[in-house]
C-alpha cells in the first residue's frame, strides 16, 4: 500500500453518530485508496469513562472532556462534530478559527443566522468543511444523481419525499437527555424538520436544484412530555410532524412529509422524481435498490425497474463485495469520509459543504416560519455542489 | 332463483363509464342476490349508431338521442348518468323531478352550487340516489373501512393519498372531444382535482371523517393545447397537477397529491392512514392487496402484512372465485350496483349519496380556490355515510 | 353491432367452473367482436333445482339432468364440460360423436389412454375442441409467450414453476363430495399433479416446448380422510404434494413443485424462464404484472421490470378499461372463449386443443409413475399449438 | 472497556473472503463485547506484494508466503483459511496438529473422506473450530431459526431453496485462475453444489434437521472453457446447475435449485419453510427482511408479513444502528466472528463446527453422485449444532 499522509481526527461526541463516523473513517481507510490515512487522535465527551470505552474500541490515542482543548490541539487536523445541534456552531467556528478542517453532523446549525456565521468562519479560514448529509452517498442515491445529471429524465415535473418514523407515538417517551434530545427544542432547534426533512431537502436540492418557496403545516401531537434529565413535564417545542408544499426553481412541484407518528414506519425515507421521459424512486428501507422507469423502453415490456445497486460499475460498489451482496446504511458515511479524504489531495471541495448545508438550513427555517403563520415563504436558497 | 322485481335502467352515455356501469349492473344481477333485477331498458347518446352497437351488446331494448325523453319515460325506473361533468346537474335534477332514482358518475357536479341543487332535487323527490365513487367498493378498500371502524387503529395521526398518472405529458394530447374531454375546463370543471383527487377525498372522508381546511398548490404544466373537435389551440383551463395539505376534523393531518405528469404511473391511486396502534395502506395498481401493520403483533415478527383480499370472509369475495384468485377493477362498480339494488328493499340509503358527493365537491371547490390565491380555505364539509 | 351467427351452448355442470365458463362466454360476446354470438341454451346437472337457479341467472333456456340428452340435442352446437375429471371422457366422446364442438375443463382426462380416445373422437368428427387451460390467456402470460417467441431470451437454460396452496392442511377437510371431489382419487384421478401442476405444464410446454423426461417425488401427508358423502374414513389416494425435475427437448432444465400444504399460499402459481439474454417471471397472486429482465439494458440501470400489463397494446387489454386498471382472474376464461369464437370463422384451431391437452396428460402420467418407483420416466410428449 | 485476552489470527489467503474475514474480526472486536480481542498477526499468500498491501490495510504485523510457517508459528492462536477448497484439508489438519484453533471457508472440504480427516484432527487436538457458513448469521436468518425452534410452525411439510446467479453465462468466462477458480473442478471440487447449494443445505439442516435422501439433476451448459492461467481450452468439470429433490428426516419434502445461468439473478439465495401453522421465507437480495405468515392471525387481516429486521430486540441488531437502518452482507461474518470469540470463554462450541460442515459435505457428495447416475441416494447426514 502506498505511503499515506496522516489525517488526525478529533471527534466531539461518541453517541450514535460518533460510532457511525468512527466506523466510516476506519473503513474509508481500509476499503478506499486516498492519499490520506485517517488517524483516531482524540475523542471528547463530558463523560470520560464512556469516552474511554469508545476510545479503546476505535483506537483513539487520547480522551478529552473539553472540546476547546481538542479544537486547539496541535495534534488534531480535523474536528468532527457528533454532538447535538445546539453545539454545532460554537465548535465549528472555533475549529475553523483554529485552522482545523471541520465536519459536522447535520443539520448545519440551529438557525440560518448561526449557519451564516459558520460558513463565514470556514471561508475566512479556508479550511475544508463538510456536513454529514450521508444519504447522498448511499450508492443507489448517488446513481440516481448520475442518471438525473445525464439528462435522461428530461423536464422535471414533480419531486416528492417522505421521512416517516413511529418512535415517539407513546406519550411516555421523554424529551431531552441522551437518547431523546431530538425531542428537546433547546437541543435540536426543531423536530422532524431539522432531523428528518433536512435529509430529504439536501437530496432533493442536490438532485433537482433550489427550492424557492414553501408552504408548511407543522403539528405537535403530544403537547407535553417529561424531561429525561430533570423529570419535569414541560411543553413540547418541536414539530412532531411537518408536511410542506414547495416550488423548485426549475418549475417543478415538491411535496414533502415527515413525522414520527406514522405507525409501522421505522425510518421510511422515500424520495421520487418524475421527469418527462423517466422517473426515479428510492426508499431507505431497501436502500440497495433503485426504482427506475424509462418511457423509452419498448411499450410492451415497459415497467418500473428494480435495480439492485451492488455491481462494480455502480457508485462505490467496486470497493465492496460481489454483485447481489448489499452493503449497510453505515457505508454511506464511509463513502462520504472516502470522498472527503480524496478531496484533500486535489483541494477540490466536495459537497455538501457548509455552504450547501446553509441552503438546506434556509429551507428548514422557512418551513418552520410557514408552519407558524400558514403562509407561503420564500427560502432564498441557491444551488448546491 | 327467487322472483325478482325489475329495475329498468336508462343509461345516459355509452363511453368508458357506460361500459363499466352496464357491466356492473349485469354482474350485480348474476353474482349477487338482490330483490331487484336490473333491466337494460334504454341507452341514450347523441350518436345513434354507436348507441345502437352498445345497446346490442348489453341488450338494451331501445335507443334514444335526447336524454329528456329517457328521463321522462314511464318505462324507466333509474337514470344512470355516464356523460361529462357539465351535464350531470341538468340530467340529475330533471330525473329527480320526474320521480326517477338517479345515479351519476363522479364528481357530483361542476360546482358546489350545482351540487346543492342536485341534493335538493333528490331530497324533494325522495328518490334513491348515488354517486359512482366506485373505489370505496374495491374489496381491500372496504375491508380497510371495516378495520378502521373497529377502532383497531386508535387515534389517527396521518392520512396521505396520491393519484398519479402520466397520460397527458405529451403536448400533442388535445383537449376536448370524446376521449379527452377531461382536459377541457368547460366539460370537466377542473383537472386532476375533480377527476382524480375527488376519488381520494371520497375515500379519505369515508375512512377518516370530514376535511375541514385545505391549502393547495395547483399547476398547469402545458399552457395551451389544440382542441380535439375544432382544432384551435387554446389556453388550458384545468389543473394538470394539484398538491394539497389539509386538516381533518379529528385532528389528523392530510397530504394529497395528484397529477397526470408522473412518468411511470398509469393510475397509481395510493392511500394510507396511520393510527396510534395500526396503519393501513392500499394501492390501485395492486388493488387486491391491502397493507396492514399492527403494532400489537409480537415485536420480533412484526411487519407490514400484505393481505391478499380474495377470501370468502372478506368483503364481497364470497360472490366471486376462490382464495388467491383476484377480481378486476370493474367489480368495484358491480359491488356498488349490488349494494344499491339491495338498498332498495330496505329503503335504507347507502353511500355515497348525492349528499355525500356534495361534501367531496365542497373540498374540491376549496382546493381550486386555495390553488388560486395560495391561502388556507375552510371547506364546510360534513360527515358522510 | 354486426349481425352474428349463434353458437348455442350446452353446459354440463354448474359448479365453480360452470360459473367461470358462463361468465366467460357472456363477456366474450359483449367485450369482443366475434362473428359468433354465444347463446346459453341448456345447462345440465343432477340437481335440477340448483341448475334452474344457475339457468335463471345466466339466461339458459332449458335445464336438463341427463347429459346425454344435451349431447344429442339438435338445439346445441357446443358442449362445455364443467364436471369432475372422471366424466370428461364419456361426455366429450359422446359429444364428438354427435357432431358437437366440445370444450372441457382441464385436465383433459383421467389417463393418457382416455385422452387418446378423446383426441381420436374429435379428430374423427372434425369438430372444434379445446381444453380450458385458462392461464395461458392471462394477459401477462400471453405477453410472455410473445416475448419468448420473439427470440429475445436467446438460448433457454431454466424453467421453474410452483403451484402452492394451503387449503387441505387440516385433517378435517373431507374427500369426495361437491366442494372436495378434488381430494377423491376416484373423481380426480390424481391430486395436485392433475389439478395444479397440469396448469404449470401446459404453460411451460407452450412457452418452452416439450418436456421429455421427468423424475418426481410425490407425497400424501394426510393418509386418511372422511368421505364427504358417506362419512367413512378411507385412505387418501391422491398426491398431496409433488415435486419433479425434468428435461425439456431444447436442453433446458425444469423444476416444478406443487402442494396444498404450503401455509400462506392461497393459489401461488409462479413460473419463471431464464434465457441467455433475458428472463421472465409471473405470479398468479399478482396476475396483472409480468416480471422481465433484459440483460441488454444499460448495466447501470439494469433491473427486473415490473410490467403492469394493462395497456391497450398488450394482449387482450384493448377490450377492457384503461391503463393501470387491472382485470380479474376470470378474464382469462373470457379471452379463451373469445379466441375460440374467433377461431370458428377462420376454421383455424387455437390451442390448447384436445391434442395439446393430451401432451400435458402424458407428462402428468409420467410424473405419477415416477413418484411411485422413484425413477426417471420418458414422457413421449410432443409440441403444442 | 474491560481488559481483553488477545486472539492472534493467522489468515491464509487475502482474496474476497480474506477481506470479508478481516472486516468481520475487526468489527466483532469493536461492535461486540467478547473477552477476546482479535489481533491481526500474520497474513499468508503466495504473492508477497499483494499480501503486504492487505496487511497494511488491516494492520497485520507480518506477512508470510508459506502457510506451514504460519500454522507452526508460536505467535498465532487461530488459523483462518480463506483459500480455494482444495487446500482446506491440508491446512486445517496441520493447524489442528499444531494445536491451533481453526476456521475455514466453506465448503469444509473437497470430499467426505477429506472432511472426516479434518473432523478427526480437530477432535483429536481438542481445538475450537468452525466453518464460515456465514448466512446463518444474517439477522433475519437467525431470527427465522428462533421462530422455528419456538415451535410456532408446527409440523413441517416443505422446505425449498434456490441460489441463482448469472455470472458464467458468457462462454468467454475462463476457468481456473484467481477470480474464476470456482469454475475449475481441480480447485473447487464441484460447481454450484459446493459453492452455492452448500449454503442452502447448511441453513436448511440447521433449521429443519437432516436431509436423508437426495435425487439430483446436474448439468454443465458450457462444455469447454479456456483456462485463465495457461490459456488452454479444456473440458469443464463442474456442475453449472443442479436441481435436487430430497427428504428430510422429519418427513418434510425438500426442493433445491442452483445455477449460474439464471439471467437477472445476481445472488438470489431464497429459502422458504412451510409448517402447519406458519411459514417463513427469506431472500438474500433483501437480506434485512424476513417474510413470515402466521395462520393464527385474524383471517380478515391475515397476510405475509415483511419484517424489517433492524430492531434492537432482533438478533445481533442491538450492536448496530437504529430501527429501519439495515446492515450489509458482511455483518453475517462479523456475527460469526463475534459468536466464535464469545464461545471461547465458555468453551461451548458454536456451529457450524467442522462436524456440522461434514454433514453438509455428505449431502453435497450424495447430490453429485445422484446427478451422475440419476438415482436416489442416502446421505448419511446427521443432526447439526
Amino acid at each position: 500500500m502506498k505511503q499515506k499522509k496522516k489525517l488526525r481526527i478529533g471527534t466531539i461526541g461518541y453517541g450514535f453518530m460518533g460510532w457511525a463516523h468512527a466506523d466510516s473513517f476506519d473503513r474509508a481507510g481500509k476499503f478506499f485508496d486516498a492519499d490520506y490515512e485517517p488517524v483516531f487522535q482524540t475523542v471528547c465527551a463530558r463523560n470520560k469513562e464512556n469516552a474511554q470505552d469508545f476510545a479503546d474500541r476505535w483506537g483513539y490515542k487520547t480522551v478529552e472532556t473539553d472540546w476547546r482543548s481538542v479544537v486547539n490541539s496541535p495534534d488534531v487536523d480535523l474536528i468532527d462534530i457528533c454532538v447535538p445541534n445546539n453545539l454545532h456552531a460554537d465548535i465549528a467556528i472555533a475549529a475553523a478559527e483554529a485552522g482545523k478542517m471541520v465536519m459536522t453532523e447535520k443539520p448545519l446549525a440551529m438557525t440560518v443566522a448561526e449557519g451564516e456565521k459558520m460558513v463565514a468562519a470556514v471561508k475566512k479560514a479556508g479550511v475544508p468543511n463538510m456536513v454529514w448529509y450521508n444519504y447522498r452517498r448511499i450508492p443507489a442515491v448517488t446513481l440516481a444523481k448520475q442518471v438525473i445529471d445525464s439528462g435522461k429524465l428530461g423536464r422535471i415535473f414533480h419531486l416528492r419525499a417522505q421521512f416517516l418514523q413511529d418512535w415517539t407515538i407513546s406519550a411516555a417517551v421523554p424529551q431531552g437527555g441522551t437518547g431523546t434530545w431530538r425531542l428537546d427544542i433547546a437541543a435540536a432547534g426543531s423536530g422532524v424538520t431539522g432531523d428528518l426533512l433536512a435529509h430529504c431537502i439536501d437530496t432533493a436540492m442536490w438532485w433537482n436544484g433550489p427550492i424557492t418557496r414553501v408552504c408548511a403545516r407543522t403539528e405537535t401531537f403530544i403537547k407535553e412530555r417529561e424531561h429525561a434529565e430533570h423529570g419535569k413535564v414541560e411543553p413540547v417545542g418541536i414539530d412532531d410532524a411537518c408536511v410542506f408544499l414547495c416550488d423548485f426553481e426549475n418549475g417543478s412541484l415538491g411535496n414533502f412529509e415527515s413525522t414520527r407518528y406514522a405507525r409501522g414506519h421505522k425510518a421510511k425515507y422515500f424520495i421520487e422524481i418524475n421527469g418527462e421521459h423517466a422517473s426515479i424512486a428510492w426508499d431507505l428501507h431497501d436502500l440497495h435498490r433503485l426504482s427506475y422507469f424509462d418511457h423509452k423502453d419498448d411499450s410492451l415490456v415497459r415497467g418500473w425497474r428494480s435495480i439492485h445497486v451492488t455491481d462494480g460499475d455502480q457508485p462505490y460498489m467496486s470497493h465492496w463485495w460481489r454483485p447481489g451482496l448489499s452493503v449497510g446504511y453505515e457505508t454511506s458515511f464511509a463513502h462520504q469520509a472516502a470522498d472527503f479524504l480524496a478531496s484533500l489531495s486535489g483541494n477540490k471541495p466536495v459537497g455538501p459543504t457548509f455552504e450547501d448545508g446553509l441552503q438546506t438550513q434556509k429551507v428548514c427555517e422557512a418551513i418552520i416560519a410557514s408552519g407558524k403563520d400558514r403562509s407561503w415563504k420564500d427560502t432564498g436558497a441557491s444551488k448546491m455542489l
